[in-house]
């Protein structure tokens, strides 16, 4: 069986259909403000969500909802976040009430999230209106849809899926997801849905998922603010026939390693689409202590603006490599540590044992005029390695978020 | 007696000498890239370092020279940070060596600092130039020259003094200071030194700096990159005639405040003057439940990129101040929290319970045009207060900091 890459996004798992309509919560009617999402049976359900103590309305309902690990749909506007907003709860629970009422579903088994400006109040005018046009277009190819009616001043659409095996069985894991953008530049919030066709329990898929983002949405920075309103969500159907994963053991890390291959390359997508955003800046960091320290390392260096201006001006400044090195929140050797920088035209040792190290500027300056820059961290004192993405830091940026709301 | 604000900088307190010199470590012959400070007699002396893992030499030589607690100069360069050099505890030993010949002092009695590129060999030739001139220009009005000496990308000296009484006896402390600027861009690097003519003991010095720094210079941020080079020391050589500090009590509190003046200018000088700043934003915390959470959460609004970017575009975008709040590592009740942004032009309530609050956006934009932004953040749960400092997020600094160093 083939096993990688394919297309479909969320519609590539068995019995899930998808939607995007544009109800009336944006100005602009060429563009989805609402995005509908359907298993054809209940699933097994997890989400996890951002830790700003400011959090959007939906996500506290959603919370409640998947207390017994199970949802059936997932409901989300882009447009206005429903964050702060005066009438906030109400909102969020009424559109599940009538989207539960028109699928004939319950309220408790639907995901709701929102994105887009905060502290606005929003009506049910546009949800009664476009719920049920979004009932109506659900389709199997509806995944594409889907993924424009989340996006905010994302340039490009966030939509993977991957196939895999367990036990002979043809699974399938798809994501949507839209990234640091905003409508009216307010909050840079990050949505992904998941969904999968394996059979897997509740606290397995909680486990799962939980244990992924530590790798993948925790190692991804664009502006270093964590947003009120951020979700990543997973449901599972089971109808790919697979023998239920009920605990850890083979089967259990199959689905893992898929699920990785999905959120990683949505991840990346992310942070190469990330406000203003011109190269794709991917760290990794290896011979560390522990995970964890490699984890910490690598996401302070994606998340220093010094550096990230410097990758904006194709500029071999590895002083600011080690300058975040040196005061990320861990504890290691500085004096052991080695930098390169590299792209597909090649790579340049630019810093060894803390220091300098001699190298060609002219070629260092080809391999950082490319869109995706690797920087290779090695602290030669362990055996673990973490990645961590983020992207430059250029005019657009400021641009995108100095302008006037109106 | 008068108190308050004096001309003067470092030679305003009794018994202090500067200078600034071009001794050739920069290109630009019209720019300082020496300076020197000499005490008549021998000081208290304490200072408080980055705590980036990579730390320039000098600061390690400092370091080394105040373990007793005296020191009677300073000299610092600009142009070279001497930071991951091949030879720089050399240089940083060679350079206190010949400064302490020529002055007939101990080498152990030096400062020594360095603030420019990063990994970039030096040599002893700027040095062995530029202290004998440094030496022969000293004056008790080189304040400014020396001021002028170490900065790299600042646009304006940092130079600040005041006047204040000790048991009958009129003391001063005076200041200079450089910013996060770099000359090739690089490192930004803070550095401060301080002199005073009161008299007290190196433990009550290193104890009312050590207090200091974490409610002035602990709550400065440009772009949230801790350099490698930064560095506050303040020498006390008690030619005023107080009697002698050696214990906390009132002289040590009027000490304190005095000291506290000084460095409040200087890091709002520095917020100011921050890489292509083109606003000073200062968010003043009050109502929490504790010290600690007031500069958790003040020091977490001004470091915002996208609140900073909203300031240079004159945005009352308070959704972005409450989801700093929100991410702030401290524990408190989000749910009880008021924004106001005011300025010269008065004030507006734009968040009330963390939701929010009717406003003119009219008045608003009036209120934002101005140059100096106060961000108001009432906890409501509690007395502590505290205040931090930053600027706004400008093309400048994409400019300044995405330029090929060549």
């Amino acid at each position: 069986m083939n096993t990688g890459f394919i297309e479909g996004g969320i519609c590539a798992p068995k019995g899930f259909q998808a939607s995007g309509v544009h109800c009336g919560i944006r100005g602009n009617t060429s563009k989805n403000d609402l995005s509908l999402i359907l298993s054809d049976v209940m699933c097994s359900a997890a989400a996890v969500y951002t830790k700003n103590k400011v959090k959007g309305a939906p996500l506290l309902i959603t919370k409640e909802h998947l207390d017994d690990g199970k949802a059936i749909a997932v409901i989300c506007n882009s447009g206005n976040a429903n964050t702060c907003a005066p009438n906030g709860i109400e909102i969020a629970v009424k559109t599940c009430e009538l989207l539960a009422e028109k699928l004939e579903v319950k309220p408790e088994d639907i995901i709701v999230a929102s994105t887009g400006v905060i502290g606005q109040p929003m009506s049910m005018e546009p949800f009664e209106k476009g719920i049920p046009e979004a009932i109506k277009k659900l389709s199997d190819n509806g995944s594409e849809e889907a993924a424009f009616g989340i996006m905010t001043t994302d340039t490009v659409k966030k939509e993977f899926a991957v196939k895999f095996e367990l036990g002979g069985k043809e699974c399938k894991i798809g994501g949507i997801a839209k990234g640091s953008g905003m409508i009216h530049p307010n909050m840079a919030t990050m949505l992904c849905f998941l969904t999968t066709d394996a059979a897997i329990a509740p606290e397995l898929l909680h486990k799962a998922l939980s244990a992924d983002i530590l790798d993948t949405f925790n190692q991804l920075s664009v502006d270093g603010d964590t947003s009120t309103n951020d979700m990543v969500s997973i449901m599972a159907n089971g109808m790919a026939g697979n023998v239920l994963i009920e605990r850890e053991g083979e089967d259990f890390n199959v689905f893992c390693a898929a699920l990785n291959q999905v959120t990683s390359a949505i991840v990346k997508a992310l942070a190469k689409d990330g406000e203003g955003a011109g190269k794709l800046l991917e760290c990794t960091v290896t011979g560390a202590p522990d995970k964890e320290t490699a984890r910490t390392i690598s996401k302070s260096v994606i998340t220093s603006s010094l550096f990230k201006a410097a990758m904006f001006g194709e500029d071999a400044n590895w002083g600011r490599v080690l300058c975040a090195i040196g005061y990320a929140d861990a504890e290691f050797d500085i004096n052991k540590v080695d930098v390169s920088l590299a792209s597909a035209k090649g790579k340049v040792d630019v810093c060894k044992g803390a220091a300098y190290n001699e190298y060609s500027e002219d070629e260092a300056s080809v391999i950082l005029k490319e869109d995706e820059i690797s920087i290779l961290v090695s602290l030669n004192q362990g055996e673990a390695e973490a990645k961590a993405w983020g992207c430059d830091l250029t005019y657009s940026y400021v641009e995108i978020n100095g302008s006037y709301r109106s």
